[in-house]
């Protein structure tokens, strides 16, 4: 079934509004409304089809997660993906979030992931990848003082970056994994791209970062 | 030829003791009075067989290098490979410094390679890591402010633990590099291990970093 430029897809969202949150904007700061319990705020940048919010959202009930992913043929897979694995602690946003301080209050958020984002290998698109400085700060605000970054990716080039900047902007890098696969983790819940990546052998880097509190 | 204990060593390392520097304690401090021209001092812990030292003396005349070995039976290779690079910037120590502030005074080095170093990949043994936090006390004692500090291992889990430490130490992050080799860098000087490991299509990795001024 292809999903691109499916009218149906608007429908489909309406129809699981108790999913994909309506209106996000308005929630600045009050994210935990949307919820049935008030726990740790988890937040994806770059959901895609959703195979790691679901299964977060399953593996971790105590926690809230929220899905951000501004393609609308690929959020639906992700929407279907967290009805399937019937849990209530997991909202999607249908957003292209330039500042992420427009959806979210300071300190509202407990932990964020990036996975396998864009590369933007080019140097003179630096400032697109979101581990470059002005991204970072972005998630300084929202971040609560204790609160954590995750990175995963198999792009060596941005992982090799994105610990520099994390470094260079005064964060500190808790843990690095520069092979995730080479041992069995039952508690990492891989994304779609990661299985693919990682059946063929390619490492896949994560580190776990914090900014100075 | 088996240089394992073979007496000639003593003799060898006295007869070239424009290189192998004698009492080399005495000289704390006072380093540059062993070389022809004051410039910038770039200290090698653990210089093994010496390849990377005599080839970092020949393509840097405009840098002192010091290699500290503690093994004998090894750092005459290092020895005959400083004097075939005919190069007069390099100079060797043959002890087992515990601490190197009895050996460098503060601020005397500008650079510090850690290459290939013993990864102690046992939890118990994470002091004897030359990454440990104790030893990063000492490189930030002897180096300059603006000094740095090199590493390369083909060990992923003691690369793992350096990140981390040296991050949680507060040291900067400049450059990171997870395969040396997948780009010829005519500019870096292999160590004998590396040439082995990067033959067999292994990832070397390397970082660069300082401390905070």
């Amino acid at each position: 079934m292809r999903l691109r430029h499916k009218p149906w897809a608007d429908d489909y969202m309406k129809e699981n509004n108790h999913v994909v949150v309506q209106k996000p904007f308005d929630f600045k700061g009050n994210w935990q409304a949307n919820f049935k319990n008030e726990q740790p705020l988890h937040l994806e940048i770059g959901s895609g089809k959703g195979q790691f919010i679901a299964g977060m959202g399953k593996q971790h009930p105590e926690y809230n997660f929220i899905g951000l992913e501004r393609v609308k043929s690929v959020i639906v897979g992700a929407l279907r993906k967290v009805l399937d694995a019937e849990t209530d602690n997991v909202r999607l946003i249908n957003e292209d979030a330039a500042d992420l301080r427009d959806l979210f209050g300071t300190s509202e958020i407990d932990h964020i992931y990036l996975n396998f984002s864009d590369p933007w290998p080019k140097t003179r698109h630096e400032k697109r990848r979101l581990t470059f400085s002005a991204f970072l700060e972005q998630y300084e605000d929202v971040l609560k003082d204790e609160g954590k970054l995750t990175l995963k990716t198999d792009n060596r080039g941005l992982f090799e970056y994105s610990l520099a900047s994390f470094s260079q902007y005064g964060m500190i890098i808790e843990e690095v994994n520069l092979d995730l696969h080479a041992v069995e983790d039952p508690l990492n819940v891989p994304t779609e791209y990661e299985e693919k990546f990682a059946a063929k052998g390619q490492p896949i880097y994560r580190c776990k970062v914090r900014f100075k509190s």
